[in-house]
């Protein structure tokens, strides 16, 4: 068996499962508690804290921690939807008519793209249909997969609250520009009337462990982080400036205070100890593993070429757009085979069709935004490399690939 | 070092333990991956939902994972919400003007105790200070600590949606009689133009794992689970009685659609096995774990009288209630020290004050709402006892105690 949707989910590193176990049983004490066994734990939460700070360049106290992404996603979403509600003298969300609602001057206007991952599609979509706000999808732009700088700025109205564009993505592993949208954002000047910040959002699930993520170069006021795309656990965390004064910063959790107040919830301590080694070995070791998925995925994509001449498309590959060094995303041209139905005749290819949790019955909407042909984007798979893959899996891989496509 | 503060959190079974640190290893794939690796993350969530509904009495399809009570709690009541706004025609959470909210014809009506864990009050005291409910907080009854089924029952407005009173407290352990209620509340005709059901939730957090609690006895539509406080790990589950069909239930949050779109975001597989396996552990060991408990608890107790003659308080112990098997709040009515200050001298004595998220610096609000006198909450220790906790274990913090009240 060969695994090559890293992209899905990672191992968790041995290093990791190590600190895990450990503190399983040696802090599983209650953290609030005053006592000892709530003394330590806290202090491993303090360590892990600052692990994942480091990782990204931001201060421990900037650092929330979720149950994952999802969890993240929604609630700076949500975040921003409250602010906006307070800055318009309206305390929180009330639960008002319907028809008042729908005059848009009440309503804040959210800017993303169209390739976002569903925690943050889905949750602008229902802000949508019940009219809590207003919503841009930017279109990547077809053949790059990449949002337009300009397209974000164009976009921008007087009741704009937030900006979220993901950091790279997903199935493509086209890398967004997010540093230059938050500094043209950040040059704008707002007019009386119109909502005095852009609050600036960057999903980084895929991008942390495969290429370095800084949220000071990035210029963001959150950034969420997804520990089993870095061989951590099935925790997060988000990354929020100065929470409370620089970023607002409103519970979506209300209950015992935890995380001073901004997530309230017992800490998941083992997974959070976890998450901080994870986010250790990223900050020691990026370079090596950069260099390492790059090479593998190049060879990958070398091969398929080499295997099938002229039949393979490299879907979100160009000169003109950067990807993560650890993802193929590539369309069988040769075939009558549908992606699924290579996967599941190429029985030692553990790899995707798009997302893990989009089912295989309906061509990627990802590749389709990209103004990839329906007949393509039907015959893609999602390849994605990690820090142990070698030349010798992918010889493997590619020669199963090639023995269901020839037959 | 002597732990006697299990209702803070529990330490993991040894069993518990094994089960997660395997699942790290064997089980990361991701569960909504078509691929073997995700095959084997699937089934391994099967069973552990299978494990949990049998601890509770409910069907598999029943349970859905979360990440502690606190997300539970809170997705429970904005459940709630969710169903008024939509029954009234609303679509969704619409943010509309202040003022019509509160025209009180537009809002959902909550009854709950003024005893509640801070994951169930401070959320609703969230909606009625943004006008997006009223609510109305019954009274525990002095002494016996307990709800008394009639002061629900005549709360019941024609705008109630949701009753949610706890099955037993966390400071005081006190049983409170949730299945009358819900008997009682089952058995009213609701007139034209009343809300057509009242939803029945309980926060089950203290009672799992101590009392046999029972979904289809307790009549309850929604019932809260947590892990970390039956040694299972710092997740959680909810119980919904055919979740979408009988016990309406709306998305917190948005994603990938994991948990039949109930609950996105990618299962915390290895967590989700710990918590099948407590919950087996409980369902097989119920009695035992109950039946020792209970002794070492009553022999606490009588070693506490026979200690300090005439001079402790036994709060929420009463004839007319029952309490948790494990719990015991005890005020020591001889000394001037405050609760915080004898356990920061007993210092080999591991218990609380109250609530692990409360600080020590100002008597329990659970025990002032009984009616206890200010001078006697300040001076009450909150000791609950284990699995484990032997006669010994009782006897040296109860001479460690002794010594600090006598010096
Ligand atoms: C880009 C992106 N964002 C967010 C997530 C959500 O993470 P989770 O499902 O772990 O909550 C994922 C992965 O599933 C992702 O790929
Ligand atoms: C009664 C009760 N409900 C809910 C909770 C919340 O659980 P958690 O903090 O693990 O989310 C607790 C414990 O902390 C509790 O005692």
């Amino acid at each position: 068996m060969v695994y090559l949707d890293y992209n899905a989910t990672t191992p968790l590193d041995p290093e990791v499962v190590e600190v895990i176990t450990e503190t399983l049983t040696t802090a599983w004490g209650n953290p609030s508690s005053s006592h000892e066994a709530g003394v330590k734990a806290k202090h491993v939460i303090a360590t892990a804290r600052q692990q994942v700070a480091r990782m990204v360049g931001a201060k421990p106290s900037d650092i929330i921690f979720t149950s994952g992404g999802t969890e993240g996603n929604n609630w700076i979403l949500q975040t921003a939807l409250q602010h906006f509600c307070r800055g318009s003298s309206k305390i929180g969300l009330s639960m008002g008519d319907w028809n008042d609602a729908k005059s848009a001057r009440n309503r804040p206007h959210f800017i993303t793209s169209n390739i976002e991952h569903d925690s943050i599609k889905l949750v602008l979509e229902h802000f949508l249909s019940t009219g809590l706000a207003d919503v841009t999808f930017i279109q990547a732009r077809p053949l790059t997969g990449c949002v337009h700088v300009q397209d974000v700025i164009d976009a921008i109205g007087p009741s704009t609250i937030m900006v979220t564009v993901m950091l790279a993505n997903n199935e493509t592993g086209v890398i967004q520009p997010v540093s230059e949208i938050c500094q043209r954002i950040k040059s704008l000047k707002r007019k009386k009337g119109e909502t005095e910040r852009i609050l600036l959002h960057t999903d980084a699930a895929q991008a942390i462990g495969k290429i370095p993520v800084d949220v000071q170069e990035l210029g963001v006021d959150y950034l969420t982080i997804v520990g089993h795309k870095f061989y951590g656990p099935r925790i997060g965390a988000v990354f929020a400036h100065n929470p409370g004064e620089d970023a607002p910063l409103y519970p979506l959790l209300f209950g015992g205070g935890q995380e001073r107040n901004f997530r309230s919830g017992t800490e998941n301590t083992p997974m959070i100890a976890g998450l901080g080694k994870a986010a250790e070995l990223v900050s020691s070791n990026l370079d090596k593993y950069q260099t390492h998925m790059a090479t593998v995925r190049d060879y990958l994509e070398e091969s398929l070429q080499q295997t099938f001449p002229d039949s393979v498309s490299l879907n979100g590959k160009s000169p003109d757009s950067q990807r993560l060094p650890n993802t193929c995303n590539v369309s069988f041209l040769g075939t009558s085979l549908k992606g699924h139905e290579i996967l599941s005749r190429a029985v030692s290819v553990q790899a995707s069709v798009g997302a893990a949790c989009h089912a295989g019955d309906r061509p990627s909407h990802i590749l389709l935004s990209l103004g990839i042909p329906e007949t393509v984007a039907w015959r893609a798979l999602r390849i994605s490399v990690g820090r142990e893959t070698t030349k010798e899996d992918i010889d493997l891989a590619v020669q199963e690939l090639k023995s269901v496509l020839d037959s």
